[in-house]
């Protein structure tokens, strides 16, 4: 009846989220306020690194994409479970490293690494490093050389593999602002000159196609091309290949007529193709990662508003605002993000009116979601979206100066606060 | 030669701004940087409220619309030159408080103010409040009942008016999240409904048909709606009108080729819409007030960078990233906002190369201006994006665990911190 297995509804007629009642978590922590079920984020990150191991060999992992969703508990949480991280900036790092992450399981990326944040990956010990251009490869040698270690190394390839999904979020494109391109040619030469810097150990390649993919072939086309290149370099006196990274991209559903990923069978698939490539051959020595991010949290999360306001306006559909908006999930605003909403105190009733549900923000663009059904909503209303584990809190601003909401977690029938509210004072925290 | 008179060239072949050099600016402070010309502030608040003054008599006022950039410091520059303020949040309203901003110019504003938000607002004895609905009327009306006060407000009307402007910024059309529309006949229940509660006092209408308008003659039609709502309400039986808020929405270039908006002019034709209709009896006893938000901090911002890497890929066109992005200016992954951009740098050198500037953070979509033209750009290279002033700072977030720079205000030839970049420990502040 509803889209996850996480949600449901009591006897009061409330909406439940991990088995807590909703209305309940709103009365104590207030609204907006971000959700999240630490049973599934766990079961996900099992799932994923099961799967790596059996169908890609032991050495093989998973890294949590952390850009989906960054704070302190979120890093101790995936930690707990053995899997890496992928970090993308020194926030993200410091904030890994402050939860006590094995930084040799954290990989480092970014299309645009300073000077600083080269100088503080080396220093913080990460595992891998993963660059695309010749700028940044030379950065990172004179700063491993100054101090005095060698750095393992991944360059990011372009596999030039269209991963048919929205094109903000597709990556894997020869036209991108990402990775070498392999056809060409710049990535075989890059490879080369990399391999020959000081203080750099280049042992593998990484790619990333985009994201919200349902379906394995784009992933599979995405390995045969990797895997060419790891035997056409090998043939070509390239450095020693050990790491292959795969990168993240495996969907999740929004809505629930959109397809369930059976994330151990894709990962089986996508095991076979690269196993089974040039006989088998060139797969040997090799260790495989994939970084999974909005699949291990996405629809572990949830978000609670209160309701301000219903208005009706003959021959149009009725707006129902909300305190929060744009400002804690600007995916609608960015990319028209489908979302499936319920209401949490009545969630017995019949869903009899078709309603816009928008955010307070003062921006015509600040939509939740258009035409959602809903008991005819009222003022003091609560109303949950589903699914907003990834990329929500992670992309909340303070526009219109809101604060930002907090992160409760949920596990074994209790709630935990993860990440306080904002308060005004941190509004004008920097403020002169 | 360059967009705005504020932005120049030194001898050094620096680019300046508010007559300084900013790659001095950019080696002092950092980068990305946010740059803030308090000289061209000052002027524009000058023009409006000049204007307002002149053509609509002593007691109309423009009110700063805060939501386009909210610091402490800019509140105490703009109170400075005497106009009044437009917040949207009890966050906006606490930072104009701080800034020591006179309550009773503060007009709030919002289209879900919560219970708290509500409380807030009237402690604060904030000079208006706008409201559009029922709800909120009723919970604003108990409020004041209870605090003991009578709290001026505003009724926010949809007037109908296409402003002809990007869909994401249109509010002024029935179909709106924003206003009680006339058309319908809401509006004018809604009054008469208002103008019998207790605790308000009704004093007037709003509205606001959205944003970056070059043309008047939508402010005209919007006018004549209002005014012609104002005698109709006269007629029958509504509350006496002392003030007509007609919002903001003028536009500011952000390419070369866009028109300049004369602001002064705009106003007198405003004006004399609204001081003719109905003979000049309908203006009478009315103080008008409009909110200009972008016209008046857009031109006065620019935002620094340095360049990380300069990508070419054959057949396409290259790739400059930089150490800021959609984190610092969302505006384009939002809106696909243009922007003129500069080489802070190399400033007197031939801008022979065609590329997209991109930012440092991993998504597709992460890019600053498309086809923008520069020197051959570099890593170290120092780029300027002019005309960053409004929905920058106050739209950032800490996407990609990013820290958000810092605010720097330059006046006299002197750069003063306005806002303190964030440090990691920001980003970490409320994890438990």
């Amino acid at each position: 009846m509803f889209i996850y297995g996480n949600i449901g509804k009591n006897s009061e007629g409330h909406l439940t989220f991990a088995g807590l009642d909703t209305v309940d978590l709103a009365a104590e922590f207030g609204t907006p306020l971000y959700l999240l079920d630490e049973d599934l984020v766990r079961e996900r990150c099992r799932i994923y690194l099961r799967a790596m191991r059996e169908f890609f060999g032991e050495g093989s992992l998973p890294l949590f994409a952390s850009k989906a969703l960054s704070f302190t508990e979120i890093y101790r949480i995936v930690g707990s479970e053995g899997i890496g991280a992928d970090v993308v900036s020194p926030g993200e790092l410091y904030t890994a490293l402050r939860a006590g992450f094995d930084p040799s399981l954290i990989c480092f990326h970014g299309n645009n690494k300073t000077d600083a944040d080269i100088a503080y990956a080396v220093r913080s010990k990460v595992g891998l490093i993963v660059s695309d251009c010749r700028e940044e490869l030379e950065a990172l040698s004179a700063e491993a050389v100054r101090q005095g270690v060698r750095q393992k190394v991944l360059l990011r390839l372009s596999p030039g593999v269209d991963a048919h999904t929205h094109a903000k979020i597709t990556t894997g494109l020869t036209d991108s602002k990402f990775g070498v391109p392999i056809e060409t040619g710049a990535a075989g030469e890059l490879c080369l000159y990399a391999a020959g810097l000081p203080g750099i150990e280049l042992i593998g390649f990484h790619s990333h196609i985009g994201s919200q993919i349902a379906d394995v072939s784009p992933f599979r086309e995405e390995a045969i091309r990797l895997m060419d290149f790891v035997a056409r370099m090998r043939k070509e006196g390239g450095p020693e290949v050990s790491v292959i990274n795969f990168g993240g991209g495996l969907g999740v559903r929004y809505l629930p007529g959109d397809p369930a990923v059976d994330y151990r069978a894709a990962l089986r698939d996508l095991a076979e193709t690269v196993m089974s490539h040039g006989g088998g051959q060139t797969a040997k020595g090799i260790r495989f990662m994939v970084e999974p991010g909005r699949s291990i949290v996405a629809e572990a999360g949830m978000t609670l508003y209160t309701v301000g306001s219903f208005r009706e306006i003959p021959g149009f559909t009725p707006y129902t605002s909300v305190d929060g908006g744009m400002a804690d999930n600007p995916r609608y605003a960015l990319y028209e993000s489908p979302y499936t909403v319920y209401s949490a105190n009545r969630a017995s009733e019949a869903c009899d009116t078709l309603t816009h549900l928008v955010g307070r923000c003062c921006e015509s663009g600040d939509i939740i979601q258009k035409n959602v059904r809903l008991p005819r909503p009222k003022r003091g209303d609560t109303v949950a979206v589903a699914g907003t584990g990834a990329y929500n809190y992670s992309m909340a601003s303070n526009y219109n100066r809101l604060t930002r909401p907090p992160v409760v977690i949920l596990t074994d029938g209790r709630a935990r606060l993860a990440v306080r509210g904002e308060t005004f004072e941190d509004l004008v925290r920097n403020d002169i």
